[in-house]
């Protein structure tokens, strides 16, 4: 199913100036977690592609940042996805990720992988939602796989996959 | 001019194994600057067509991630270069900027970017002797103008560019 956006929110590509914005939201967006070093600006300037943002006349209501792995031909990768939190459960995450599953797809590539921290519950039932199944880690949870020191140390990380 | 390297060190394209590697020696290499949060693992897997390490056996020795911009076609961008402290000065550097110009040229790519800190005198010094100017930033930090705020706040940054 393609959520369809409310009328009066504007999907577009993002672009090097909504670096700022994007960072200024972080803090609260995530609970007061500090992923800054998540999102130094060349995502916004070498990845606007197949980055979107999402907003409400001129506030930001969610963005994707994600592009089309060079090394890898068949696979996309999803690096970073952010909704307002008054605006979650509406279908928006699922919007972003459609719109970066197409352009995937019509770059003949069919395998998407994402990640995020163990520690948010809610990413990880969103994932499983959309179809995204976790990839075999190194170590387990609470349960669920993760890879330790994934991106860099004392990070473990859920890994997922989707073949679309 | 094309600096061979020497006979007992080896390049090799990157790959994701080299992660921990590289993240061992930041610090020692960058006289105690902590720049773990340049590199997450992503670019380990995702860029390793364009990234390269050069070992002494099995010691790591230098290393160059850089990728082809999605987003802008005519571009390469050299996100993070590190060379061990006891090999400078010996063309390894230049050696593995020429490898990646190499590679943008075959891809009909000619203006390539990098960026450094302005405390980071001797990588001002090497991107000017291979042949970048600095672009115009947004300040000047002791006479070299920055781009403030650039990868994350408080974050100034000389940016570079050359065409090839």
């Amino acid at each position: 199913m393609y959520h369809e956006l409310p009328n009066d929110l504007k999907i577009r590509n993002s672009k090097p100036s909504d670096h700022p914005r994007i960072i200024n939201v972080l803090k609260d967006w995530w609970g007061r977690r500090d992923l800054t070093w998540m999102l130094p600006k060349l995502f916004l300037i070498h990845f606007n592609n197949t980055s979107f943002v999402v907003e409400k006349r001129d506030e930001l209501i969610a963005f994707l940042i994600g592009f089309l792995s060079p090394a890898k031909p068949k696979e996309g990768y999803i690096h970073f996805v952010g909704v307002h939190p008054d605006y979650r459960g509406i279908g928006i995450g699922e919007h972003l990720y459609n719109r970066f599953f197409k352009i995937c797809i019509e770059n003949s590539r069919d395998i998407i992988r994402a990640c995020t921290s163990p520690v948010n519950k809610s990413s990880i039932e969103f994932h499983k939602k959309i179809g995204f199944e976790i990839s075999k880690g190194n170590s387990e949870i609470q349960g669920i796989q993760v890879t330790l020191e994934y991106n860099k140390p004392n990070d473990p990380k859920v890994l997922f996959e989707i073949r679309i």
